[in-house]
């Protein structure tokens, strides 16, 4: 059974204040955790309802995962991993850059994409949601670890990079007509106000991705789909 | 004041029985409303803190909407709209068809994403989520009246299509190296399942997205960021 001490040390990981604190997060299910075991994180604790047969497993019950699960319906397990220390950040290669990203969805979504597209930096503002976050960890499906994640100040490393930055604005340059590099910052700005305007100041090339539908419709795509599509362009080239 | 008999009536609708048995579905937030009412969709109430002025809307206080709203942090208005009767399904364009997606989330910003590259047919297999569940009314931004949504015997469909029929699968030819047609059936598979086997059997031209990360990470693209991509490539050749 686990202690009153253990389950306030667990739940309290759902804030970022306590995770930055302790150095440690939370991932939930099966899958998720099998992928992470696989990584180079460190486990610190595995609670299961189902024996995975390794060294510091607790098992508990499905009564006791409900009360330290983050999820409305619990998988059969919870592992508490250490945060890795984040590597150095270089600038070569396509990076991928956050302005502002605030749904943990969203990021984990992206986080998947990066893996999918080889993109192994992902740079988020500091406005951008904690890729520990519960929701974000759930969401990556396990991607977490193959992308080297940065926070750091956007509008600086923007300011140094001897890269070319690319920004979708729906005044840019159709994308599918424009030759892109192999090498390059991608930025995608949040979901409700875009690329912000001191991140845009940076910006090197703007581009756009052309609508189909009614023009009399004016929503923009979802800010994952959109760099779905860009991220799409820049590999198939 | 709303009275007891409205406030069960607005939120049974959150279930598909009612909605279905009532001809009714809901939308929240003033941009959405704001769309559905500029569409050719029939309001039939509306229930708002600040008044949209226009007739048939009823002034609610905060504590009253927060008893119909469906979300954990109500906007400011609560929409009930009729729900409008199926066009006819024509054979021809780019058709989009989905086997059991069951994610709302998913089906929303698959449906804005038809309606950004102009895809004006949508046929969903019987499995997959009603696309007036309040979640996916909610992710659709208001493409929900822009894009011509038929629920029907997907199996039934594909033996009678006279479109070639397109399915993203792991062992497809390279999606950057076909030449896509004008006119094609796209079919999306289960977020866990992919596309199932009766379905596959009607496939033509099995397609994939190429992967560039790591080979050793098995996990797929979510169902709407490889919508996305295919969609984007169908329309941009």
């Amino acid at each position: 059974m686990l202690s009153k001490n253990q389950i306030k040390n667990i739940t309290r990981l759902k804030q970022k204040k306590y995770r930055q604190q302790e150095g440690l997060f939370i991932a939930e299910g099966v899958k998720v955790i099998n992928e992470f075991l696989n990584s180079n994180l460190k486990l610190v604790d595995l609670f299961t309802t189902d024996p995975f047969n390794i060294e510091d497993e607790t098992i508990i019950t499905d009564k006791d995962l409900k009360k330290i699960s983050f999820l409305s319906s619990p998988n059969t397990a919870l592992a508490v991993f250490k945060i890795s220390e984040t590597e150095n950040l270089n600038d070569n290669g396509l990076i991928l850059a956050l302005d502002a990203i605030r749904d943990p969805g969203n990021l984990g979504t992206i986080i998947r994409l990066c893996d999918w597209f080889g993109v192994k930096q992902l740079i988020c503002s500091k406005e951008t949601v904690d890729c520990y976050n519960p929701k974000v960890v759930q969401a990556t499906m396990g991607s977490l670890t193959r992308v080297s994640i940065h926070y750091t100040d956007l509008e600086v490393f923007l300011k140094n990079t001897k890269l070319p930055v690319f920004g979708a604005f729906m005044d840019g340059v159709n994308v599918y007509k424009s030759t892109l590099p192999k090498e390059g910052v991608l930025i995608l700005g949040n979901e409700a106000n875009g690329i912000s305007k001191p991140i845009e100041a940076s910006v090197t090339n703007k581009i756009s991705i052309p609508r189909f539908g009614d023009l009399q419709a004016t929503e923009s795509l979802n800010v994952a789909t959109a760099g779905a599509i860009l991220l799409s362009e820049f590999r198939r080239s």
